[in-house]
């Protein structure tokens, strides 16, 4: 059964200098970070397990599920057999760098290759606190519409990845993911987007095969 | 052409007794000031646009769109002919009481009936807020998923009424008015449902016509 920490917010100086200490920390370890960011409902948890199901063959795999409160996604989780813990925010609408550095103490990542957080459900605050993370992926989903980058500008401009998900659904609600996409480039030129259907699988081939490059070129850069 | 103004939060030492002033004050003017809050992409913005043009006929409307940048709503409401206000909240992930008074004055209400204010898209921390409003309104999208009051009990708990949008696409996304209803009882026994879809317009009649007869007996009770 997995645990349940009560990871309450600790005022700390410096959030992204505690955020560098669990970046070479994990470097150090060799544990690839990953921060899952979205919208309630974008589908961050099932796209984490079709991920999930993607690489558990070649890596050793731990979740850290991030909620306010309830552990639905960790129970969830749980039943893929890979390592999970539920942290609770206490009602924070984030997590930070130092409540992730407890997370993985707690989580214990020594016999761990890639490590996801599932962060709370949240389009704005968790855009503004670097956790220490090697990649930060966001989830758009078509029901949101394609003019989110405009509304929600931060959480486009600091993430890696923009994962356009439900895209089979994309008709039923006018999303255009040409027009999503246009709009975040023009906040950040170097993100990398996919659409995928987290319902179907469409899309999450080409996902996982850029995501397990994505490791292996940070395993080997030293 | 509509303002846009910078409502930076400041620090307000009470914002329950601030609220109280919104509450007051608006009570003596007979102003019914609506907060409708909801995740990024609920559909808050094409919901506000039936309800006002449910309403504008018998009362004179006013609209603040909150936005942490961007004026794309402000830009969308300005085109029903109703009086509207673009409130910047320099990356506040929600309003507070003090920005809704600020607001307000702004937007000068001593010749409005009714004022919504569209809320910061995020199902989290508007929900700590207190604003003066006379009825808080969320909006849970069916893509969004009939889970969505076990994560985020706070918004459930807080609102006076659940809107469940999108409800024509419910099959799409196996969504459950019945379940997500039970879940928000659970926490908040007097929360007013309506489902509805602001695509269509099924349901609008319902929630159009309670929210007449709410807004009369709040100007009738004294």
């Amino acid at each position: 059964m997995f645990e349940v920490y009560e990871t309450k917010v600790r005022i700390t100086a410096d959030n992204d200098a505690e955020a560098e200490k669990v970046r070479e920390a994990m470097k150090e370890k060799k544990v690839f970070l990953i921060n899952l960011m979205g919208s309630p409902g974008a589908g961050k948890t099932s796209t984490l397990i079709r991920t999930i199901n993607a690489l558990k063959d070649d890596y050793r795999i731990g979740v850290m599920e991030a909620d306010m409160d309830s552990d639905v996604d960790a129970r969830t989780i749980e039943a893929l057999g890979v390592k999970v813990i539920q942290l609770h925010t206490g009602g924070s609408c984030h997590m930070d760098a130092d409540m992730t550095a407890r997370g993985l103490d707690r989580l214990n990542v020594d016999d761990l290759d890639v490590v996801f957080l599932e962060n709370v459900g949240n389009l704005v605050c968790p855009a503004e606190f670097d956790v220490g993370a090697a990649l930060k992926v966001m989830i758009l989903s078509a029901p949101e519409g394609d003019d989110k980058p405009l509304k929600y500008p931060l959480m486009f401009t600091v993430s890696n990845v923009m994962l356009m998900n439900k895209i089979d659904t994309k008709d039923v609600f006018d999303f255009d993911p040409e027009k999503a996409l246009a709009r975040a480039k023009n906040l950040n030129p170097d993100i990398v987007p996919f659409c995928l259907s987290a319902k179907t699988g469409e899309g999450f081939d080409a996902w996982t095969a850029w995501l397990k490059c994505t490791i292996e070129a940070w395993r080997t850069e030293g």
